[in-house]
């Protein structure tokens, strides 16, 4: 077989997972950023490392742990999509070979710890409520924000069926017009090129993404998690015009009404047993009409989720 | 070897990990009740089905299960402590032959979903910040309560020294005046047997120990971890007077100081690498002056963590 | 914002995780497959439960989990990339209205337990060295199929340099022509279209491929992880004509040398600390010269990893 | 409550998880141990570190990780029993107010690569099919010592039964004459302290007790998962002199067979759904007749899991 030949295809390497904490102490009141920060460089003058090991054009993974660390120091953090895209500008402009590449970010947020009744100056206790996600992608030399939340889980105890789907040869899942519905959100939004250009303040945005998003879940009477995800999509959309698109992962986290009737007690929705695996997984796109596709944005993305 | 011979040593069998999730609603304004239960059972009658395959005292662990949401149904939950002691007087009442028993939950807690500034009756978001646990053991007839909390993840930016320790060969850590310190609290607290008798109001307890673990965490200047474990349970066992004693495991949860002075800046204590492996892991137990040791009360629960 | 209006994007929707064990029992010698399996559908006219809570089309995620074990028993599994194309059919075909779809699976691997120097009938421990990967995705009427492997953990004490790259501002790193390098492996290769009309041994394959992989991380003296990376699809795509290409997620798992040299001690890579946080990653594919791209083959794929 | 007061209780602490790879490289042929170290400490003099935050007696826990890596290389490994006696021995007599501590250590293994059929000399792959454990106490003086291994998977496809337990008011299972089996068994055995006062083999010691527990789980027909636990440490015990008990935390992980009765097809133990959650939990110790207790030994260990 020596006659066979072969290419690299696409490709990208960085560091992952930089623990970042940055501490603002200006004044005796703290503030705390917290970060995990994935950096990834891509260009064709990378391909000498993958065929013959030339690495001199290969900024070491090391040197982008050094630079995330350095440069939140001279620039702050600000917002993990602000800083983010310092990285890229950093990486792209201090090196003429690199093309582009993806900076991912998760941030936990943090409460002050209550003293007194008073919040406290220096002492924060994790929030625990959802992940806030972020990520800036450079390719061809255009640059693609998008802004996201993970593990936010949600439940209603009514306000929920599902019925009107084909019975089919193997369907045995009896029809309800009211079961508990529960997921754990994760969403990802693209933010407009010209958005971006103007300035968002991805702060609020994420704020008030997340707080309708989760009103949205509330208030829709589910006939399905399919349209409840689009329902949460379009009022995120709706609120926000600085958003393009918005994509969403959400497994259907089954809470099965436990047969007690078995021991003559009814069960009026009062006891579920929640199962584990496996669970429904529903997936969707809600974009804005008239907005451009952006396929370089999602590239190399955790697809959904 | 065939002169070798043993014999059946302390064990106990259940179910673990039941997920009930009791919905109240006797009004539109539905409450949730989310909980991880595990109930296992001792008993010397027992032994026969290690011995010799012989079940007839074997009280099926799909039987402990089915009771779990049967009593959840008859009973309701109230506070995992009461559920399990609950669990706990069934199965050593309804079988001659169980003499005792472990019974442990760990319980989600779910805040309402604000719609329009208001709290909605049926929609949920898990709160995240801390699980609460809680164990039931009952051994020789006595019965043993315990709650504790874990995962509460807390952290101050300043307010924090560590001198003062040995340098030996091996000492290469400098001493500080000022770091971060940050722990994920893990505590169980062992009420009184004469509380316990006179009833608990177990939810009020577990919010305020957990409000002044948070809040001596805050104000406490630490010397070393060792030191704010120590007043962290002596203001819990202050606080509350069913507490017997409050153990911690609390995990050092290492943050550097990135060494940015490489690059010509300066690093005030702003910028920090959270790590993850190796961590410090300081383990105590704060006792009330005068109370009887318990030993049965923790006997098989998680050692510290 | 009445006047926001937005459409349905990208979807898809299933069950994910189903855990097939299928045992053989023709004869007192059984035999055990042991998956995690995900079945999800796409089509136009779902999109009716996404904008209205119309139902009529979806084959619910419970329909489909039924499916998988039912066609378990009828067709048997053979093999993950094979008992997925059985599925993909089954619903492509039943439906109409289902234009295509993303089945992917994982595959634990168990080995006999040898008693008395035999290998015993039914009895198996877990063989815990990498997982199986595979996938079937079926897009505009053309079937894809990939097959993969993750978590094969793998580590050389010597062999490895990394030198000759830049040195920046921010860099760091001192050069090595020694060190410990290790990964774990995620790969994935997509079968040729003409090999899979023609039919795979995909056993086979995966047996020959993961054998190819190990052999090539321990013989190529590297130079960068990358080009360990590429040597290794390389010589997959060399060793099997039914590839088309293969692609690689391999986190680069830091063993430090320990500095005891404060201790007075040499350390001549004997002792390391192995580190969990920040990882370089290093992605790439390797592409056989003159074969078609297939973007649609890793839609919705985990992107590497 | 100004006059509440206590005082301190039991407590160690220490660092936890240092992840050590030592490489053997005397010859060409490279030797590997990969370890998860955890060092801990005791003694009274400790108290002033909790009491006041005095540090005096404190030996850092960063100089335990120091000093982990340091025997490392001065002493070597050998085998997890025997280095963390080394440490043990280390911190007991080099500062006279460590009283005790527990020493606690993971041990992965790994396979050498195969090339070209011979094995290659320093390239590893992990072999993922149980961890090796192991714990130094010392208590009073005296020195316990334990073994172990966690997640070793197995599974019987049949050879199992479960009947003849009670039939209450909560019971719904149906007997069973053939069932699948499978759990991931947890066990710890301690060493005689003659047997460790007069050198034991370890390494040898567990490549056998596995081989045993294994092998007895094969050969043991049934009829409770109880029985089978209590034959696997007879069959150890007897077989290995050293051995004082042996305690196991034995999960049934559920396979259930699954309902494809409604759709007209035969489920003879063919199609099963592994589930997660919840699970049965059988705990049990088997103790070699005439030996002393030691609970010394088992002080903070985790408990059976």
């Amino acid at each position: 077989m020596s006659d066979v030949t072969v290419h690299l295809g696409p490709n990208k390497y960085g560091k992952a997972e930089n623990r970042l904490v940055r501490i603002t102490r200006d004044s005796a009141r703290h503030e705390i950023e917290d970060l995990n920060i994935t950096s990834q460089l891509r260009g064709e003058a990378l391909a000498g490392s993958f065929l013959t090991g030339d690495n001199s054009r290969i900024v070491a993974t090391d040197t982008q742990k050094n630079t995330i660390f350095a440069l939140a120091k001279k620039h702050g953090v600000g917002s993990p999509e602000r800083f983010l895209t310092v990285l890229a500008e950093h990486f792209t402009s201090s090196f003429d070979w690199i093309e582009g590449g993806l900076w991912q970010a998760e941030q936990y947020e943090w409460e002050r710890i209550v003293v007194d009744g008073a919040d406290h100056d220096h002492s924060f206790v994790r929030k625990g409520q959802g992940t806030r996600l972020a990520t800036v992608q450079v390719v061809d030399g255009a640059t693609h924000v998008t802004g996201g939340v993970k593990d936010l889980v949600v439940l209603k105890s009514t306000g929920s069926e599902f019925r009107g789907y084909p019975k089919t040869e193997y369907t045995t899942l009896p029809e309800t017009d009211d079961r508990i519905i529960a997921t754990s959100v994760t969403a990802r939004w693209r933010y407009l090129p010209d958005a971006v250009a103007d300035g968002v303040d991805y702060g609020e945005a994420y704020a008030e993404v997340t707080r309708v998003l989760l009103e949205q879940f509330a208030v829709v009477h589910s006939l399905a998690l399919q349209q409840t995800l689009y329902e949460m999509g379009k009022a995120a959309i709706t609120a926000r015009p600085e958003l393009a698109e918005i994509r969403f992962a959400m497994p259907n986290k089954h809470h099965f009404v436990y047969d007690i009737g078995r021991f003559g007690l009814e069960n009026n929705g009062e006891v579920f047993i929640a199962d584990d695996r496996p669970y429904g997984l529903i997936e969707g796109t809600v974009v804005r009409d008239g907005v451009d596709d952006a396929p370089d944005a999602w590239r190399d993305v955790p697809t959904f989720i």
